[in-house]
């Protein structure tokens, strides 16, 4: 029926690093004592404002642009049930950056302890998620290009989550607060 | 950087039934002017309750069963934006069933004239989507086959909108109530 | 400690009428099993704009005018808790309206037999609750007055509750659909 | 029409302490450009169980002793208006314990400085709320008398905002991130 196996993005794991953290509150679950899987979109919001925040550019500037990135895709994988009151540990990175188009990719882990119904010795995967973002004017939303400047700035930022890849040890795990 | 290209679902567009609508309201909206793309995921929920429902087959039948049908994998394309006051109309179809897995397939429309801000001769599509189920025992979370008759249930629902396509005239289209 | 005794708002009950339903989804639930009180605000926001439009008085008729109705008070008594698949009905009148401030009140119920869970003989109140709302300039987002003629229609929609509280078996149940 | 004038909590400042500090994302905004009512209330959340956690009494210690505190009754007055990249502060206190009831009381601001949008040199309030809560049992959902210990070292809590309001400086105000 669907010519498609998997919606699961092909995440770059060495590219990630930590950019937020939350915890778990009554307000994203639901009644199956989990955490209802549209509340996971707000911290993946979290996630790429504190990211592009931590590196000096405010989502807020590029509204004073004019601009705006609204996602235009979503593929999210659900590897296992997130808990009230999970620490949670949002991990991206900036996958893609062209001239229109922007593209993040997520790891949402429970850190190991950080799980307060049963401690965890191992960290837990909650999700792997990859949004796709175009640039638009804010006034009329049609698309437009980024200035060089962005751009470059952008890809900056991406090119952070590749370098500490290939540092010895590994991506720079750097918990940020949430906000 | 990503090994995907994209994450639009290849939707059986002649499989789909309108199965609710709704109205946008300020709580699905956000400072964009728009629908944010997280208000969506409740009213892919509802096309989905109400798709069985309409069949004679409430979501708490299978809860009442000990199942449930936690997402997996959920892959969506935002067509064109949503806006406040949109009278949208949910089409929906039960795209793979086996006894351990079901997908649906979604297309989000705002139907001619149903735009209030500013009245649309055409059909203008806001989004497609697909989302990936697993069967699990509410008690352990664990995987579990679904017993055959529900299977069969399952098919038959989804045989209904192959069935209505292969109709003269094309697939049917019933309005249902959000609710 | 406080010096108020209760938020509960005084409903003039005989002035509501039922002006729309809705099911409780799991969207709306939490771990506890019952709806998460944040959720009912959506639910009184649809009934706000549904008791207007249905007066031939659409909430983008005020936005068209410059003007915007923003929360200034919520006062809320939740009665009994709310179950998924709920077929709820939300009661609401405007219980105030002066050039510049407006209130409605609200009551959610479960009527006979719209509880899945567990079929109720006897309606089934979820809560009651009473908005204020300011009238300000959408521009500037300063307080307003709204124009003679928009009070005038607003006192109508007002009237009608209390006329049809005083016809002969009581206020008029009409049941409306979401949206 | 409404036999009362005002939802508008009567709050003892001196008692409250900055418990959670947090964000407004796009998520929490309308298309009025400003925060949606609704969204404020995870924020209330989150402030109750970070000031809990705080004094070493985490919420899943109560579920533990088989027992929740849903809400019954909310009173809230918006004094303005919340922006997108706000930095919120939620102040808070534990205003009433009795074996059976808790209420707590809030107050958001934005404390000069964390406006993104135009530095503000002044605190803008945003709100002010009180939370009326009722012990109940888990399992049944019945309301149940917390025992001794735990009532009392509710009372410790409570007392807490109290000494520090005593204090010469007037309250602690300790920044505590949000999670």
């Amino acid at each position: 029926m669907s010519g498609r196996t998997s919606f699961t993005p092909q995440i770059d794991e060495t590219a990630l690093r930590c950019v937020a953290q939350a915890r778990i509150l009554y307000a994203d679950t639901d009644k199956m004592g989990i955490v209802y899987h549209a509340s996971y979109f707000r911290y993946l919001e979290l996630a790429r404002v504190e990211m592009l925040r931590s590196e000096g550019l405010p989502y807020t500037w590029m509204e004073a642009e004019g601009l705006a990135l609204p996602l235009t895709e979503i593929g999210v994988s659900f590897t296992s049930p997130g808990l009230y009151d999970d620490r949670i540990s949002i991990h991206a990175a900036l996958s893609r950056v062209t001239h229109v188009r922007v593209n993040f990719q997520y790891r949402v882990v429970v850190e190991p302890g950080h799980r307060a119904a049963t401690p965890n010795a191992e960290a837990v995967e909650l999700l792997r998620a990859e949004t796709r973002h175009c640039c638009v004017r804010r006034d009329s939303g049609r698309p437009a290009a980024m200035p060089e400047a962005l751009v470059e700035r952008l890809r900056a930022i991406q090119s952070l989550g590749r370098a500490s890849a290939r540092m010895p040890g590994g991506p720079t795990v750097a918990p940020s607060e949430d906000g």
